[in-house]
């Protein structure tokens, strides 16, 4: 935890956070007014030619402009692309108006990308400069809860296809990551329950001090208390600064412990459609079920299941499919295009306690998924 | 070189090239008949759950039922995807139909992709492995010249966008690499002597040795002597492999060597429409006037600029713009938009002598630019 040099705002502590990679490593900093000093961020992180604002529709208005004077303040050239707010912007089509967009106004080798927005934003424009003129940097400056906890950290970009989400996409670590609590407090007040699922998961996967805090402060938390969102930040992002650390390309088995809930969740997601069922509600429903997995494989006990389905529904995430039509044999298929699939067998992520969970060595039996599916159609208390 | 094992075909020698990088190395094979050992080679270099060829239409019924059945030997499972053969398959929209047909079909993250064919199939397949699912391996079967020499080497791929060739791609390195030169019987003359302009590059930048042999057997060449072809494919590949060696994501400016005749033959390219001049065709103009350039800059002298002229001139490659009514400011402002140029200006490769060239170090003057482009308008004898 380190001071900002002007400490013109009261609150004024940047926490730090530092991913170690192989062939590189950067910095995640936490602190309330960091938006307004992107500019410097960028300009010692990769000193470009020109910077590229890729942001969206709704974030523009908000956080743009200040964005963008900082970047004058720090004597960078910039330019800003918008595209449409949403998941449809994680679109093939969304790709190539952005890479169209940075080639005609001048993008080149030194040029770089700074992602302001949420998880959508943050994927499409790493998966843009990992590929335009053969990967230029990305500097995240996220705005969502979801994306300040996981999707701007880790360096996993991507788009969906009609088979699925994420199926198309790049590992492409950004040079900095750069993020303001402040800027939660304009977030929808859904978006921010759905933010916390990602951070419960955290909890559950590798931080049973992480899980206490947001247990502990579920109320700060939900009425956006930026001391207490600063240091649920900085717990989730050290979680997955460390397993990224391990396991940056996904291949040892690390990383794919991150994917707790992602199962189901992202099955869910695809049958619902991606706007009906947000993500960090999906990966709710789906850390249930995969908890469920796991009680009925005798991995995991019934009062930590217990424990994290309470603090699911507190954080106001939902417990059942509610009204959701889904057909089974609809999830159950994507389940098995889900990318971490393997010949058609599903393997999941099951938690052993609260703070441990570990990529289950394999396959689940697809009659038992079913099951557990089925139950989350069971209206809870 | 080393024996195959079998020795069923008369010229059963395999000479191999080892690409030596710092995360992983792998082997170029160059062999007669080597084609039909591919599914050997894919199982030893990834061990797939499906192989998936990418091939184009041209390609298909010459080549793709040995590579299918080299596959079956070796017992893995494959699928086909053919693409439209030309430049035009270089597109997003080809992108996305690979992604979807290889997501249709099962592609998982133990699949490999075999390219089979020329530039644009190996590009475009190349591409599709880096990105789907965040990348799957890619073995580089090469059918045409300019593939064996040059663009199935060193892991760039790629796609156009309406500023550009290649403006959009990745750096994705092959798992193997494997050459029949007996294939390239079935190539169109064209296309072989636009493929020995990729050759000569190779000889001018790095290798006097190469540069000799070509201007000493420029006839059994153009006749497609397989024995001959061998030993051209393979120091074409060594001055490839060394220099990527070395820069493998083109930073160093080590790698920039290899765009010896490219910056004006891109812009040359895109200018003319990449359907009128062959790439190879377009560098042959290119290094012609890179070599004119170096002339003007006192770099190197008239006698190894005529004598690099008159070999491109002898392996039938194009003099001057010849028919192509071209606007000397659609040249300059293709040239601007480089992905090499940085800010504006234009910096080129520049030969010394036969054997050796380097990315000259200050921007070159545009106004002798286009005096040189110029040049190439007036017929040669």
């Amino acid at each position: 935890v380190a001071k900002t040099g002007d400490g013109s705002s009261g609150e004024s502590v940047v926490r730090v956070v530092r991913v170690k990679l192989a062939g590189r490593s950067y910095q995640i900093r936490i602190g309330t007014g960091l938006i307004d000093g992107v500019g410097r961020t960028v300009a010692a992180a990769c000193a470009p030619s020109t910077a590229f604002i890729v942001t969206d529709r709704h974030v523009k208005p908000l956080y743009a402009e200040r964005v963008a004077r900082s970047l004058d303040a720090a004597g960078l050239r910039h330019h800003t692309i918008t595209v449409r707010p949403g998941e449809k912007s994680k679109s093939a089509g969304a790709l190539a108006r952005v890479w169209d967009e940075l080639l005609a106004n001048g993008c080149d080798r030194k040029s770089a990308i700074v992602a302001l927005g949420g998880g959508v934003v943050g994927d499409l424009a790493g998966l843009a400069a990992s590929t335009v003129l053969r990967g230029v940097p990305v500097v995240q400056v996220p705005t969502t809860l979801l994306a300040q906890v996981d999707s701007s950290i880790g360096g996993k970009t991507g788009i969906d296809r009609p088979h699925g989400k994420n199926l198309v996409g790049t590992f492409w670590q950004p040079s900095a990551v750069e993020i303001d609590p402040a800027a939660l407090s304009t977030l929808p007040d859904r978006e921010l329950r759905a933010g916390l699922a990602e951070v419960v998961k955290a909890g559950v996967i590798r931080s049973e001090r992480l899980f206490d805090l947001v247990e502990r402060r579920a109320e700060p938390i939900l009425h956006c208390d930026p001391g207490v969102l600063a240091e649920v930040i900085e717990l989730s992002c050290k979680v997955k600064a460390k397993v990224v650390g391990s396991d940056e390309r996904d291949t040892s088995g690390e990383r794919a412990v991150l994917n707790f809930g992602h199962t189901v969740g992202h099955a869910l997601e695809a049958a619902a459609g991606f706007d009906r069922l947000l993500h960090g509600e999906a990966v709710a429903l789906g850390m249930i079920a995969a908890g469920r997995i796991a009680l009925k494989l005798g991995l995991w006990r019934a009062e930590a299941q217990d424990r994290m389905e309470k603090l699911l529904a507190r954080l106001g995430l939902p417990q059942d499919l509610g009204g959701l039509d889904l057909k089974d044999d609809a999830v159950i298929d994507l389940l098995k295009s889900d990318k971490k699939t393997v010949s058609g067998q599903v393997y999941f992520v099951l938690p052993e306690s609260i703070g441990y969970a570990a990529l289950h060595p394999k396959p689940v039996d697809l009659a038992l998924v079913r099951e557990v599916v089925g139950t989350l159609r069971v209206k809870n208390a």
